[in-house]
């Protein structure tokens, strides 16, 4: 079998660039991964982008020839890819398989969002197609009034806190002051998340993270050429799973069935188990997912994220060090873009190259990006080590 | 290497349905597949789901999870692929990547679309995001509009007839009436096809293919478990290769350079040439498309596609039989299904269970989906015949 290795990353700063189209940010984000491979665009050979509404938010489908075509790579194959939040992580993962399945030694997986050429409410409108259009976004439910509902029964059934959510909201922006393409570079209280306005009970303003444009890529390549570059870091393992689009088909609203299921694929392909993960960035589009991925992931066990994270355990010198570069919140969540910037923040903490934000001693790294409330969850893990025997 | 063989498939009928949802056509189309294929759900390990633009017609991405869940097929991974009218051809490829990585065995490739729940107008606006927003759509071009620039050239450059480009829709209608799930089963002459309409000069109404609700689906499983199945199709190449997404920036205009390289990969990995080919579905979304893309494929030279099919070769009983079955013109073309029903009866004509349509002797088959003008183009080859020594 072969082996898959992540040998550059880069995503450009998220935020709200009224002033740049969306194969803007998508080509400066290309461009950023190979520089930092030190390859040139010919020398890619496949190009998967992960984009989940640019139909509805910019007019434009047909986002894989158009970003091969404005950065230069044509005419090589161009795959979008798309799962609602989740689509950058599966654009990633297609990326790998395409890899593992022998047709390419270098593929180049992107993923970006221009969400705010739209109205305010149009994007929250578009943002519903990741929920079940026929029970959910026809009466008028939207994501912070889905995961309002889970965080009401997480804090009934295992008694989190309305103070444990703000610490995940405090945690992360505490982290993105120290990223400087994050989109919110300041650090908030306790109290701040509190007293923000109430968008669907108990979720409030703090607890959410925002409307962001921006871009992110990253370079793959075979075991068969990755001795030429520098500091690799090698796809241990990884997991994909689906659950009910509508939340009230789940079992549970407290735990992510599809997170559980790729993460425990993820961990028995690396061969590790969740204490092996030395830093993880996980996908808190609110507050609560946070804490239930933590669990989700195996980090705490079910319940018991609230206490985790007001443990300080999350800390970027804590026992599991979570968005250590500040997460959705912080940085920002420009939907398609996510799941390749958890990536590239994976490959910089592997490398040792994370400045303030490094984790002494990252050898192995887990991302988790999760497509509308769960529907879609998408777990890898990375390493510093060529994995053995497979 | 890991060889890949389509054992089932099927669709649904194409037409307008005004009482169905996207979720129950697509529903339909994967039951037929799996009963084709003698399988069950549950044997199923990952779906892959072509659809342009469910987000803008019915408000609903995230298209993976969701005919996952609908389909009773949870918790398997989901990936919805899209690259605009090849949509179905690229969730194809992508189902036989994920085969040939040795991820999975058996593998769901579905494509869909629900194109009449919106205006005519917004239909055909929604559908120009296969085009550059920026440099086409936002001036008003259509796709029509964007063929017809490409017919126009054609005739000027190569001679081709207004007569000959009717006589693409008559051969197509010709066969789609034995085809039962065909949305148009009617002959037309080529004079009806002169008086219809005119859309975009030269192209008439009888030169476009329809706006379609319909999905098809088919069934891929590697070569460690093809024994288990009745007359399994082998795939024994395929090339997906990009083009810049504006007409404007092409070197030729009659020419789909990403068709010639995609077809030339596919051959390669074939070991067959264009004369070796038996049946063949090609994207006739306007006629002109189809005279360029049998030119492209190598079935004739290039500037003379008009004359070969004047010259009746196209004919089920010509010497290169083209769109058998009726094409994108009779059957109909819900844009991410469309590739996958090629793939369907391409399938039908190998296994010899085309009826009145069946091509006598049809060892092998190709199909041809292109997206936007020809941003996009995929070809696969399929046959009855494992391939040796990959």
């Amino acid at each position: 079998m072969v082996n898959v290795a992540v040998v550059g990353g880069g995503y450009t700063k998220f935020g709200e660039h009224w002033s740049r189209s969306l194969r803007s940010l998508a080509t400066e984000a290309g461009t950023l991964a190979l520089q930092d491979a030190g390859i040139d665009g010919k020398d890619i050979e496949a190009l998967y982008v992960g984009n989940m509404s640019a139909g509805r938010f910019i007019g434009q489908e047909h986002l894989g020839a158009l970003a091969a075509d404005q950065a230069g790579l044509l005419p090589i194959p161009a795959t979008r890819c798309e799962a609602a939040c989740a689509s950058g992580a599966l654009a990633f993962r297609k990326a790998y398989m395409a890899i593992k399945s022998g047709e390419y030694d270098i593929v180049l997986a992107a993923g970006s969002e221009k969400m705010t050429d739209v109205k305010g409410t149009d994007a929250v409108a578009t943002l519903m197609g990741a929920g079940d259009q026929e029970w959910e976004s026809a009466i008028g439910l939207t994501f912070t009034g889905l995961y309002a509902l889970m965080a009401r029964r997480h804090m009934a059934q295992f008694g989190t806190t309305r103070e444990q959510l703000a610490m995940v909201s405090v945690n992360n922006h505490k982290n993105g002051v120290h990223n400087e393409r994050a989109q919110f570079r300041y650090e908030i209280t306790v109290e701040q998340v509190l007293k923000s306005a109430l968008i669907a009970d108990p979720l409030r303003l703090l607890d959410c993270s925002p409307i962001t444009d921006g871009a992110a890529a990253v370079i793959l390549v075979s075991d068969r050429i990755a001795g030429k570059f520098e500091n690799p870091a090698w796809v241990l393992g990884g997991g994909h799973a689906s659950d009910t689009v509508a939340l009230h088909d789940r079992a549970s609203l407290t735990e992510a069935n599809a997170t559980k299921i790729a993460a425990k694929k993820a961990y028995e392909q690396a061969g590790l188990s969740p204490g092996g993960i030395d830093v993880a960035e996980v996908h808190d589009c609110f507050s609560i997912n946070e804490i239930m991925s933590i669990e989700d992931l195996g980090f705490c066990r079910k319940g018991d994220g609230g206490k985790f994270v007001e443990a300080g355990k999350i800390a970027l010198n804590g026992e599991m060090p979570v968005n250590t570069t500040g997460g959705l919140k912080s940085i920002g969540h420009p939907i398609g873009a996510t799941g390749i910037r958890q990536i590239c923040d994976i490959l910089s903490q592997l490398r040792g190259r994370s400045g303030r934000l490094q984790v002494s001693g990252a050898n192995t790294g887990l991302a988790c990006n999760i497509g509308g409330t769960g529907a879609t969850s998408i777990v890898h893990i990375l390493g510093k080590e060529e994995p053995k025997g497979r």
